[in-house]
């Protein structure tokens, strides 16, 4: 048996970083800016403990500059600085993270991190994905001389002595004629915002110009004087790092439209997310309006690491329903590059989700009861967020019962356990159980919403494509609750009681009607029903029974089981009112040719009440109708 | 000035291997398995060329097999192997690409690299993302003692003699604590079906039992004999890598039904792929049959790279609208693991996106030609493919003019030259401007299709939701033509002729009727034209200018220009037709009430026509027509 020590041989790490150490090269500012704060905040930590000799931190910042003639661009920062002896350490071993040991050496009393970023270890190399030379020029904040190291990607590198006086690092990217588009301003721009918005120190890249007041006794056609002034790109102080107690409702509006720049709609609301124990987590989520159409406002989240910006996809971190929210997430406990699957299986991730969905219906349940009036008038912005959570999260749904709402056509809005008292008296049929009236849209179902209004019942108006799963959700928590469309059946029938129903026609006359009907009615569309209701309801409605609806309308999103099996039959029922006047006339009326006229003109118009005429058939009808008035 | 060497700390890399390397570890199982068929394919090619001293090839399998209890993952293959020599120089050198060294030598002369899998050369590391400890058991085709490599993920390994007899590697995972999931057999079917299901050596997984025929002699109840055969999980020679005179129409559709088992729709044709010069690249794509939803339809087409699948996210190597479409594209010459930027300023992907356009295009046109009949019938499912190609790439629009269709509301077909010819005579205004008439809904626009086909016009069926911005292109791409939809203006305007229209009422029965219709009809809603049309033409119609709807669609689609700017007004034309009996009726009607009463019945209709009548106001029409009829 032999042993022995793998060997890298490191003519061919190089290429291998920069070939698979990240799949997106633009991360090499991240990793260079996270380095230079990272530095900065070091020399924070040792002023603030004393043990910086007598060095003082003052207002430092990060610059970043381009030079596009010469190929190049400056990173310099006014941190901790390197010596001879740290440059050997730390650049020439790869992978040997500085950061860790550092913060093993200087860890504070509780064991916190003081806020250290040690999470992008590898990064300086990662220069070399777009950097054909790469020099460091650093002076300590020890008393020692500066040092300038060179590498131009293979393993030798030069180290000498420099001239600089300043204390701090300032790296120098040879860009590669493979990577010139990192030599635009404009790119490098997009970039710094993209993930260095709100790092802790101010980054400068450019100058802009500043006009200022003009003197009192400036003539009145001499220009304003101007001067320059540094362009600072972030914000060093984003509200999420701030304390609740520290902000106000405008700050977090002010927030918002710094995350958003282009989005011109004011969020609905703010969750602030603080906690420390069992993990670290900070954020702001804000409800934008929602529209029905949840697949475009996902990903709109951004999840930071210690102020550093991550990615805008927090799939598997935050609960799938509350994607569609916008806001920030900071934490250093989320495991980056790891697999959906490791994700959904990590113990702190699942806290930190169902922390943050009891932080959402904890507030929402605040805001409801604070200001009832504000929360209903907001309500149909936020219940697509609030309904699909309810639908998917058991825990959530339980929550929702204090705050989720059930709107009334009339713009009335009730908890369930108001509404369940409110209508009680008038809406339980004869077997006992609660009937819920509901319309899906106040327009296409208005003559149906009047004729139910008329018997002092209260119809919901529930417009969500998800509406049909949660009321068989609602259905099936609750006991003795059930939920019928306003047009699932006729108005005697939609809350069946023991009334007696009186028909002013005989059996004799209802069968013969019944023959009649039958031949000129087209059975493959319509299955008529003889009924006797109120002689001033319409003489022909058409209904649609519940349950096929539900089924219709939940294959249309997806959930039905039915899928791949076709589309439902197009089968209704047609009532005929029996006690109305026109279906006396329809029975008494003698010729054939007469009766099938009043017949078919009446079933146009049921259709037309349930948006079923279109097309040839309309168009007929039309004609007729105009014919008619004449 | 010094010099030096950067020294990478071993110590390190492995943590980092774990982390970095690749987001998602599921990864490592792709990796060792394209080790396993390259190494037996390398076997293969010294075979063909004589260099392997008298080794017989085969018929060499790939074997992975789990053991849960023992927490161990083998792969084991029956390729080259190696001798004590080899693994000491490919294994222990971390990054030291075997593959590159044995392409350099074993070259064809034409500078193929004969299919050898050379992309993942750092795979074999990859391991130790999932396992703590990796053994590898390997023996030379050449005549020399096995030898058994071990390694616990530091950099310390053992080396021993082993007494393995048939020549190959077999590597062995002991599968860490926090990766479990790759000890379940489902999870690992899973990943060998996603990664290696169109490898090119047969992979072993497990075994099956399958049944043979009875013995003829055999009792009737006597159960019919079985045998456990090997279960192979990929098909090592898949449609794509054949060439299109080996298969047949069937043999495209069967291999659909391997990429994708759960659809049952079968394509509706098929693009076979296959250059090699100035990139390589192979490939089958199918078109579906589409529905004007695009989004869903999105992301179906998988990247292979030498038959090792990487991805389903084509984006930026496929031109947008061609993503639409499934199936597989196979090529070395895409880069991986690099941005959707620097992949779209790349040449060679861009020589493949417009290559790929190109073979579409080719493909379309054939088929037109050969079939056109059969091209008509799938127009509709395929439409969408080809509009969007039109509009967003313009060497596609100029292909596209030899099949791109514009069916007819009676189910022709013409191409734009055709319909041209077609209509020249009858659709050709005043001012020589050829005008093409469309409907975009058969149902909805009935009535004015009907008016329209009284004229001899062919009417298009234009109804895919992009079809607004497409006109636009036409129009502005040749000369003297314009699209009006059918219901943008009267009859006698959507094609402006110079025939005088002659009223039967005079100026001063005009001017008394606009006035009387100025008081009744809400101004807000529409502005009244009298109109002298056919006496046969409805009373009441109500248009909305081609140019107004544009916007409105456009705006509805995000493209017009004016997002964020809310909503246009909703306000039509109202034409009244001063030759129609109807309304002469309501200016000789003395009494007011009575006059206004006709003005609103006949509104009321005109709005039906338009889908324009609704809700309360559909409600109380249709309680008035029901008076009317008795």
């Amino acid at each position: 048996m032999s042993k022995g020590t793998i060997n890298v041989s490191v003519d061919n790490i190089f290429p291998l970083i920069k070939k698979f150490l990240y799949s997106d090269h633009e991360i090499f500012l991240r990793e260079l800016i996270s380095n230079a704060t990272d530095a900065t905040l070091k020399l924070k930590h040792l002023t603030n403990i004393g043990e910086a000799n007598g060095v003082e931190y003052g207002n430092p910042i990060i610059e970043v500059k381009l030079d596009k003639k010469k190929k190049e661009l400056r990173i310099i920062d006014q941190g901790i600085g390197m010596t001879e002896e740290e440059v050997k350490k730390y650049i020439n071993e790869i992978a040997f993270s500085g950061a860790e040991e550092f913060i093993e050496k200087y860890k504070d009393k509780d064991g916190k991190d003081a806020g250290i970023i040690g999470h992008f270890g590898l990064g300086f190399y990662s220069a070399f994905m777009v950097a054909k030379k790469v020099e460091i020029i650093t002076k300590s904040y020890k008393d020692e001389p500066a040092v300038h190291w060179e590498c131009d990607g293979s393993p030798e590198f030069t180290l000498t002595k420099s001239d600089k006086k300043d204390r701090g690092t300032e790296i120098i990217l040879h860009i590669a004629d493979d990577s010139t588009e990192f030599l635009e301003e404009s790119r490098i721009r997009e970039l710094l915002v993209k993930y260095n918005k709100f790092m802790p120190i101010p980054i400068k890249f450019g100058t802009r110009t500043e006009t200022l007041p003009k003197p009192e006794d400036a003539k009145e056609d001499e220009a304003a004087p101007t001067k320059e002034v540094d362009n600072i790109i972030n914000n060093p102080n984003p509200a999420w790092t701030k304390q609740p107690t520290e902000l106000e409702d405008k700050d977090y509006k002010q927030f918002y439209r710094e995350l958003y720049p282009m989005q011109f709609e004011e969020p609905l609301f703010h969750i602030h997310l603080n906690v420390d124990y069992p993990f670290n987590l900070t954020g702001i989520l804000y409800f934008p309006k929602m529209s029905n159409d949840m697949s475009i406002q996902k990903d709109k989240i951004q999840l930071y690491q210690n102020q550093v910006f991550v990615t805008d996809n927090v799939e598997g971190i935050v609960p799938e329903f509350l994607t569609m929210l916008r806001g920030v997430i900071d934490s250093p406990d989320i495991p980056l590059n790891v697999s959906r699957s490791y994700l959904q299986a990590d113990g702190a991730v699942k806290k930190i989700s169902s922390y943050i969905t009891r932080k959402v219906a904890d507030k929402l349940k605040s805001l409801f009861n604070k200001d009832r009036e504000n929360f209903e008038k907001k309500w149909n912005d936020i219940k697509i967020v609030i309904e699909y959570g309810m639908l998917t999260e058991d825990k959530f749904f339980e929550k929702a019962q204090d705050f989720a709402l059930y709107p009334t056509v009339d713009g009335k809005y009730y908890t369930l356990s108001e509404l369940k008292e409110k209508i009680k008296d008038l809406q339980t049929d004869k077997d006992g159980n609660l009937v819920v009236v509901y319309a899906s849209n106040k327009e296409e179902q208005h003559s149906y919403i009047e004729t139910a209004k008329e018997k002092g019942y209260e119809i919901l108006l529930l417009d969500s494509p998800i509406i049909t799963h949660l009321l068989q959700k609602v259905e099936s928590e609750s006991d003795k609750i059930s939920f019928v469309r306003v047009d699932s059946d006729h108005i005697d029938n939609l809350i069946k009681k023991d009334d007696e129903q009186i028909s002013k026609l005989s059996d004799e006359e209802k069968e013969s009607l019944k023959t009649f009907l039958d031949e000129v009615v087209p059975k493959e569309k319509f299955s008529v029903q003889l009924e006797a209701l109120d002689s001033n309801a319409s003489p022909f409605i058409i209904t649609e029974p519940e349950f096929m609806r539900r089924m219709k309308d939940m294959q249309k999103t997806g959930g039905g089981g039915m899928f791949g099996m076709g589309g439902f039959p197009e089968m209704y029922n047609l009532i005929v009112n029996t006690n109305h006047e026109l279906v006396g006339e329809i029975l008494n009326t003698k010729t054939q040719k007469k009766k099938e006229r009043l017949v078919s003109q009446a079933l146009d118009l049921a259709r037309l009440s349930k948006n079923l005429l279109k097309g040839e058939e309309l168009t007929a009808f039309i004609k007729r109708s105009y014919e008619m008035i004449k």
